[in-house]
């Protein structure tokens, strides 16, 4: 493609395409939509030598533009990515269709009865970066719940998206399904993402799944509505009636579980009076591990080796083996910290004492708040939705782990007889 | 103020009090709210006069600014408007506070208990034009829903709006809340719209409820998630199986029983085998009540002085005595056309076979789908929210009527006893 007119014409064609076979996916029965997620398994199963040969034009094209060893990591297939592709096709299929539940069906006083049934919401652009599974999955998920998806990959996977795409569409085409109910987006032209966001009559929402200056273009462009996936700076607070045999082995897990996920602690805040003993615990376990301490001053008089923290640390999210450790007098201090510093995702706390634990499931203003439990729990599998396509950081919609019901709505139904307003 | 500048700054104040006001509100019991609006109750109360004369001062200045008469009209607090704004506070005092309601709490194969918690959305910004009444309303919805609120009215209601609002704040400082719970914004300069919506730090939605010029400026501008009240082009569709002796009283009512309403009917579709009986039965009473008949060609067989409509009229919001009638082929023709027209926001098939009722709830993509009842139901009142601060056209988020439920979020709950991710 020339120029950005041709690409809007292009993806506003996609656009079309897509809102018409979003009418079908809504429709469609669980069962036609579990025999087109298994058409879809079988015709990637049987073009796996095909889809392989695509990722590795992308692995070595990568690698001959110097992509960073944990870029090629995420772009490459291997024989284990490809079975847990399948596999992962197998867990949507089993999942429970949210499509057309209809709850909380009352009679009104005027005698109609009144409820909410749950639909699609139509058609999902989903923008990511790098790893080529994601096509997959999120096609899967959106498809399960209804709707028609547009995906916009990495230009790094073009040929590995492209390959995946083709199985995808055949199998849709297989099953009696709309080959445009997923749709991949065909040209690395950056001016896709810009045109995929700004056409709110052919797409509903936007999820974005990338790097930070992907998702500052999109919240500075977008016309549509995104389910955003921000930061995750997470805490943990142990209390001063916390019980040290449960805390620490929390505390160690929230860090070192894994360093890369948006889940993990950055920063640890100790209840003054069981500060240095919960420190003499968990230094020597977090050190074992090659994790680096930062503290504020009050750390340091009982760790005097570990680094000086500065107020930029409380905001960070290193995705790394660092934390930030602060003392604080109590719970209302604790609380104001993670309301200024945190990014309003995960945060837990540990005590015995269930009136502060009250306080502070209330009062933290986050998508997930926890007592005693590990903020590595903050995940769509964890919490039973199944599959996740991302973490919501946003407030309205959906929040927190975001499953099929996520990626649907609720309109309201009203059955009458003849019924007339007075 | 002297400067766009100005009118920002101004605005990010606001912005930053109504944040910090946010933790209180969220954080009040059922009971310290209700007592925030019985003391701006008893404020409002006590202040009558000054309220109505700084209302009349808004009504003098409209009609010397040529204001015409509907606008006037909504402009003016009389006797009757006012007593109304008393009993609206009552209401809103009586209905069931959603935050903090915790649901779906189970275990999971992990040993956690997840569940979720409703939560305020934290600082809700309404836009609105001429009623000075809305700012007590959507204040009171706010405060309840342990939101904080900013709110912008329309220059012709300034003197109104301020009045009222130094009640509010009075009530709000007696009750022991913060004053900054709910702001009322001093200037009339139009940039003040625009600084409301670009600063998602300190606003977390938008909610206007206005006319297409606004709408327009804040779909372009916004920064923020807008809660969107659009056009309601709603459609009645009589199916052959219809009891004619139920479907003409409804189609009736949902024409004529309010015209500039958002849920009132604008086009009425006929199935063809009943098509010449229902508009035999119907064309006499809406022309009793004045309404202006624009029918397809197959409508105007039958009804030769029905004015010819066109295309635009499919997708018009007469808000208005005007009614455009089409005569369709049955189900599949029905559905279309609404999907393709309609705004998707109400839509009422009047028939007694149960599989296509069915069919119409299921494929027909709007906020409220009805069976058999007049679309003048779609209304909160009437769906059980008790007030409403709108209707959606949204399909993310709140959908439909919005109550005090539509202005909360969920966040989610974990509860351990030192649970560790294996």
């Amino acid at each position: 493609m020339n120029s950005p007119l041709d690409v809007t014409a292009y993806l506003q064609t996609l656009g079309r395409a897509a809102r018409a076979a979003s009418r079908t996916t809504a429709r469609a029965s669980t069962r036609e939509k579990n025999a087109a997620l298994q058409a879809v398994h079988d015709a990637l199963a049987a073009a796996q030598a095909e889809v392989m040969a695509a990722n590795a034009r992308d692995v070595e094209a990568g690698r001959a533009n110097g992509l960073d060893a944990a870029m090629l990591d995420r772009l490459t297939i291997n024989e284990k990515t490809f079975a847990g592709m399948l596999e992962g096709l197998r867990q949507v299929m089993d999942l429970a269709d949210p499509v057309g539940a209809i709850t909380d069906l009352v009679y009104r006083p005027s005698g109609i009865q009144v409820g909410k049934m749950r639909v699609p919401l139509g058609v999902i652009g989903i923008i990511y970066e790098s790893r080529p599974n994601v096509t997959l999955e999120a096609a899967a998920l959106c498809l399960k719940s209804g709707n028609a998806t547009i995906l916009r990959g990495g230009s790094e996977a073009i040929h590995s998206n492209q390959a995946i795409a083709a199985c995808i569409q055949a199998g849709l085409e297989k099953a009696g399904m709309p080959r445009e109910a997923v749709q991949v987006v065909a040209t690395t032209d950056r001016a896709a993402v810009s045109a995929l966001i700004t056409m709110p009559e052919f797409v509903d929402v936007i999820v974005p799944r990338g790097g930070k200056g992907l998702i500052e273009r999109i919240s500075t462009e977008a016309r549509v509505p995104v389910i955003y996936h921000l930061d995750g700076n997470c805490h943990v607070f142990i209390e001063r009636e916390a019980d040290l045999a449960k805390a620490v082995p929390v505390a160690l897990n929230a860090k070192t579980h894994r360093y890369g996920v948006c889940n993990a602690m950055e920063s640890l805040l100790l209840d003054a009076p069981v500060a240095e003993a919960a420190l003499k615990a968990l230094a020597p376990l977090y050190r074992e591990k090659g994790v680096e301490l930062r503290g504020c001053e009050k750390t340091r008089a009982f760790l005097p080796d570990a680094v000086a923290a500065t107020e930029a640390d409380w905001s960070e999210e290193y995705l790394a083996p660092v934390l930030a450790i602060k003392v604080v007098d109590g719970l209302d201090e604790a609380i104001a910290h993670i309301n200024r510093y945190g990014s309003h995702h995960t945060d837990s706390i540990l005590t015995e004492n269930v009136t502060k634990a009250r306080r502070f499931l209330n009062e933290v203003d986050s998508s997930s708040v926890m007592v005693n439990a590990s903020t590595r729990f903050a995940d769509g599998f964890e919490y039973g939705l199944g599959a996740e396509i991302g973490i919501s950081t946003n407030k309205i919609h959906a929040r927190g782990p975001v499953g099929l019901e996520g990626l649907t709505s609720q309109k309201w139904v009203v059955l009458g007889d003849g019924h007339i307003r007075q």
